[in-house]
């Protein structure tokens, strides 16, 4: 058996189209979209990252302002300029770019920017409206898994999930997705013993660790939909993801591949994201 | 076998006596604290629970205002009672008390409370704070189950926990709690298939879903750990939980009883958090 490719360019081609949409009726009505970016790193993956947004961005038709900030920058100071940002009526979606400066924590930083222009689901607030089901923007990643799932007909509701990795970015905002669909979800951790009797049981396995190869045949049960979110760099410079594909593939029913499954589909989302916030903002009291 | 009790009584008294200790701090520093509690509301049940908790309060030395508001109270009121205590420096804590009225949203009335002073953490922020483990009050039900297994010595992590039931106010927060302590924890509800065959994989099993008698024998792995969050209300007037607690307790290692499990400790917890909230209130940004 080879599992079926759960793909993400054309998840994302999807999302281009309908950001697109809104874009168009923003500028009909006046508005064009705008995107602040704030950096406070040195990092060279991440000011790379930031341009590739920033172009794909552009072929969209969103503005895209790019704040850099040392990458000593104090919490007031980032606070300050988000702040900033957030008040500004011509912005209408602000990111703040990790890595953030040692000692700090970007959901903290991340406190006052409005849930309206979290577009990337990253302020204490928007994670918790996710969990009470009001009106927010889930963390990007955690979306595109959300999208990657639905636009391959994978049913959610009554399924069992399992989550690997609890971090703010994915594993929790999936898990709190998941569960809004329906499933039945259990998350798995660094401290989790005999991981693969748990990951055995799903139906749905999300994997979003960080850590080459880590799930391999044995923690997959057969035919089971597989997920990875996981990009790690392999030797060589290429990316691998935190599944070990081929033999997992002989296994699971359907497998994302990396790359090409999970993140094409998130820069998408958080473009789309923008486009959203600026043509059908939310309501919202705090 | 007969499973041992976990009574709620002692862990009530310890954070009592906890409480007790801050208020006097602040009493010595000059400060007296200050509970303001918002019901919009005329549900005979809240209105008693909310003079319990004023006479629990006064018996602490927490002064405890109570302000009424019309059951048909639109979102703006509320909002405005609820900011301007928020922000009223003579006040150290804020609870708007359930239910609200009909087509509002608690959480959603609830982001203008402060996390500081949001000490039955009902706030997204509150919420958000607790999922990306940044200093927050967890709703004070969700609390007293961690504090009612960490008295008993119920050891969490690497554990199996199983959460019945997926609210804003226990379900959810509980799992985000029993997460923070390396349990590897899953979330089932009203739309997971066989419950009984995932609780049965419970070293830690948690209901909190207000059905009585829905945790039976069947249930329950010999030997588990069962917290009953359940109170419904019973033929005759007297409270049961959702544990039919006879034939569990015979399966069961340990079981809180209903009454006097995680009752009485969440009473005791929010009254610790409004004395905490006074002594030692936390620094955040949003």
């Amino acid at each position: 058996m080879t599992a079926r490719s759960l793909g993400g360019r054309e998840v994302a081609q999807r999302l281009r189209t309908a950001a697109a949409d809104a874009v168009a009726s923003c500028v009909t009505a006046g508005t064009v979209p705008r995107l602040a970016i704030v950096l406070a790193t040195r990092d060279e993956s991440a000011a790379s990252y930031v341009r590739t947004l920033s172009a794909a961005a552009a072929r969209l038709g969103i503005e895209c302002d790019v704040s850099n900030l040392p990458p000593d920058a104090t919490a007031p100071d980032i606070g300050a300029v988000l702040a900033a940002l957030s008040a500004d009526p011509a912005v209408h979606a602000v990111v703040l770019q990790a890595p953030v400066p040692a000692g700090l924590a970007l959901t903290e930083l991340a406190a006052v920017i409005a849930p309206a222009k979290d577009v990337d689901g990253a302020s204490p607030a928007s994670l918790g409206r996710l969990v009470a089901g009001l009106p927010a923007f889930a963390p990007a990643t955690a979306q595109a898994v959300l999208e990657l799932l639905d636009y391959h007909g994978v049913e959610l509701q009554g399924r069992r999930a399992v989550v690997v990795g609890r971090s703010v970015v994915v594993g929790k905002p999936v898990a709190q997705l998941l569960l809004a669909k329906n499933a039945t979800v259990t998350i798995c951790h660094s401290r989790t013993p005999d991981l693969s009797s748990i990951t055995r049981s799903a139906d749905v396995l999300v994997v979003a660790v960080g850590r080459a190869g880590l799930i391999t045949a044995e923690h997959v049960r057969p035919g089971a939909v597989v997920v990875d979110v996981g990009t790690n760099v392999a030797a060589g410079g290429s990316f691998v993801g935190d599944v070990n594909a081929a033999p997992v593939a002989e296994v699971a029913g359907a497998l994302s591949p990396v790359p090409g499954g999970v993140g094409p589909v998130t820069t998408a989302q958080l473009l789309f994201n923008v486009a959203t916030a600026a043509a059908t903002p939310f309501q919202f009291s705090g």
